[in-house]
């Protein structure tokens, strides 16, 4: 047991916590005392008792130490995407690969809301998390080109359907950031998906002991908006 | 007439170009020789013969001169979207600003081949080019969203819709840019976008001659994908 964890009056959760979470802490305490900009992290290492050369064995610059899981998440997404099977709905999977996104940021919400209002705070940071939203939108669309290889307009439609999945996620993650982290962030984000699904992606599997062979029929005016047909077509099948 | 313009021999359309596009044919000239990170503003001034208070009156930085155009766009997009009239389909109208976005690409087309192939190369430029795609995003996310006010789940679907509207446009005109532009970009990017329209918007108006209250009728199994159900009502309206 170390001393500063017994300093800490937590001998019984004495685990020191490891270089690269002091290092988040006392950067996030040192942004919010005295701003992002102002902050060096010289500041950061001295606080968080380590030396310059710590700091930067985790974190290539100052922006990284902001978005410090990003880099596992996108690791965990491209495992999901490549471990996927042939048999799997492409829509689906990547909604599903989406999903461990939120699931990162709704594991340490308090985080997650600081780091929300400091990147607004902060144009470079802002842009840094543009970056970061880039790398998801291509790993889905990168999952759906190999997918939709011999569709017509294959790769547009991976980009399209990768770039909606984004934009609902971040949609319902914003609302629940936004919200100071009131609710559920992962269902927030499973409703707003299942908008995408039902534009681009497979019908569920019928309830039990629904004839799979039913039949759905759509009479349509040639003059109505094909929004307004999917609309009843998703009504007749049962969809929210 | 001025001695510079007769210098290059070009007397006949002799208007010396403002200082704003001899920066931006200097700092080109610059970049593909030296490489951009290479070349700096000194450089860029030196070239086209002015001092540095010129080049910072036109740009911020020296990433600004490699998006000379872009604020133009986004104001003249801004204009478009507020000048639509409430009985305009909304998603057509965002379709259409974002053809103002192709068009500019296509005015110039050997300059934004250079330019995709700077960006591609800067990490920099890659990132300041996300953030004006991100302020496009907004720009048609914003109409949207006041278009689809009261609507359930308003502001899901304008982020939607508005993602969608980017990535098919962006899909269409970075492979007319990675083909040397060759063909037509803005047939490209209308035929992106009537994906777009498709999944979302209006129906065109019918070909004249045609009953308008011509009726479609679809017969689809519970358990068909309702993107293959959506496709097979596209082909009955006749849409490609």
């Amino acid at each position: 047991m170390s001393s500063s964890s017994t300093a800490h009056g937590r001998g019984d959760r004495a685990v020191k916590p490891p270089i690269r979470d002091a290092l988040v802490a006392a950067a996030f305490r040192l942004f919010l005392e005295r701003g992002y900009e102002q902050t060096t992290v010289d500041d950061i290492v001295a606080l968080a008792g380590v030396g310059r050369r710590s700091f930067f064995r985790y974190f290539p610059s100052k922006e990284d130490v902001v978005f410090p899981d990003h880099e596992r998440c996108l690791a965990d997404m491209t495992d999901f995407l490549s471990a996927s099977g042939d048999g799997d709905d492409p829509v689906r999977t990547v909604c599903d690969a989406a999903r461990l996104v939120v699931r990162m940021y709704a594991e340490n919400p308090a985080f997650s809301v600081q780091r929300y209002r400091l990147t607004k705070q902060v144009p470079g940071l802002r842009a840094y998390e543009l970056s970061v939203v880039w790398r998801y939108e291509r790993a889905l669309a990168g999952y759906l080109r190999t997918r939709f290889a011999g569709l017509r307009d294959g790769t547009l439609r991976a980009d399209v359907v990768a770039a909606a999945v984004v934009a609902a996620h971040n949609n319902a993650l914003r609302s629940w950031l936004r919200s100071d982290a009131t609710g559920d962030a992962e269902a927030a984000v499973d409703h707003a998906l299942r908008h995408v699904q039902a534009a681009f992606g497979d019908v569920p599997v019928p309830p039990a002991g629904e004839d799979p062979e039913d039949v759905v029929v759509v009479v349509s005016r040639r003059g109505a908006p094909l929004w307004r047909v999917v609309q009843e077509l998703e009504a007749a099948l049962g969809r929210d």
